[in-house]
């Protein structure tokens, strides 16, 4: 058994692991975030979708009126779908790529890039920043995804 | 090329590993289920989207009264959507976590509780229960995500 | 240091997992696509959703009547997020397959068809086919991924 586990350790000492490790763990973490900030948005717009959330505001018609949409609480919820489209690609291809062989410095770089771009991607969308730069921060991420795909697919292409 | 099988046939045997695998293929098909759900609602409450979806209805105004949104319906798909946002990040950083070298007992601990606690989020959304049932068992799963992230970025940290 | 990476080489030369990361990468890039051609939609039937995306049509009501859907762009989001709801369980669960040791042959069918079945389904869901060309191709790509959790749980289940 220790010699699996070793062995598991291992993957885990590999240089680019760890730093996909560490790269993957924060867009993840930043990607939860949005959950926090969507309920605070709620709390503070009272803006709710489920009529059992509303219930400590009273029954009733009184209650009602919090069931509606705001602006607000849409928006962070359009962020939080864009890092679901943009950050799933990231995890499998992201995952692939670092088992591809690439140099580490190579790596790092694609990973920063990223984790940097879907960052300022989240400060575009709730500020919100003028265009071009929530479509530029966008595409960036995009791009070293395309990058990484790319890398993937010379090193492992088996159809 | 029997050597490489048996280096990932004992990673499936390590465990944790397994463990892993386990409750990730769980909460993966859970989440699948909440697809025929949503079938199943639009269906029974004949509420559609897209127009082709309503052709076996008959053609013109008769078959257009069933493109509506159902209330029914409309909870599955957030309660979908909210599967995705939270599993998506244990999908990632439970996987790391695995290869971080857990204790065997701690991982089974993490992974238990957040299966359970998604099982039970699901219940709340669809039955409804009254809050705070439903944001209770979200913040459960969300608080072993953070844990297992933890462990992650102690034990992988390379930025 | 050599002697890890080796390791990780030698999981990106089994074919299997070569396999497994050729189809991965396909169907998250066909995934990533949809943003383009939501970007597409937008921009031709110009409709969009954040008031700072109109700026460039001017100011006030002028701009104002671009925030607006389109069936065209709801189409698109709608194939999107049916892709995110698909994928992401093939991603985890086809991961575990491919390391659950299954036959190269075995493992290339069920890849094959799920991301062939993911392609039929967004041309059937942009054109639009009739039903049940979209429900098919839908099914299809289900049933090769509940059929890759059978092999995982098979293999690995450890509650």
């Amino acid at each position: 058994r220790s010699g699996e586990m070793a062995k598991l350790t291992q993957l885990i000492d590999n240089e680019v692991f760890r730093a996909y490790a560490t790269y993957t763990t924060i867009v993840l973490l930043k990607m939860m975030l949005m959950s926090l900030i969507t309920a605070y948005f709620r709390i503070t717009r009272k803006a709710f979708v489920n009529p059992e959330d509303t219930a400590s505001f009273g029954k009733g018609e009184s209650a009602k009126k919090y069931l509606r949409t705001d602006p607000d609480v849409e928006r962070v919820r359009r962020g939080h779908l864009n890092d679901l489209e943009n950050i799933v690609p990231f995890l499998g291809i992201g995952l692939l790529y670092a088992l591809s062989g690439p140099e580490l410095s190579t790596a790092l770089l694609h990973f920063r890039i990223f984790a940097g771009a879907r960052i300022l991607h989240t400060f575009a969308y709730l500020i919100p920043l003028p265009q071009p730069g929530r479509g530029l921060s966008w595409a960036v991420g995009y791009a070293v995804t395309i990058s990484m795909a790319y890398k993937v697919l010379k090193t492992a292409l088996y159809l």
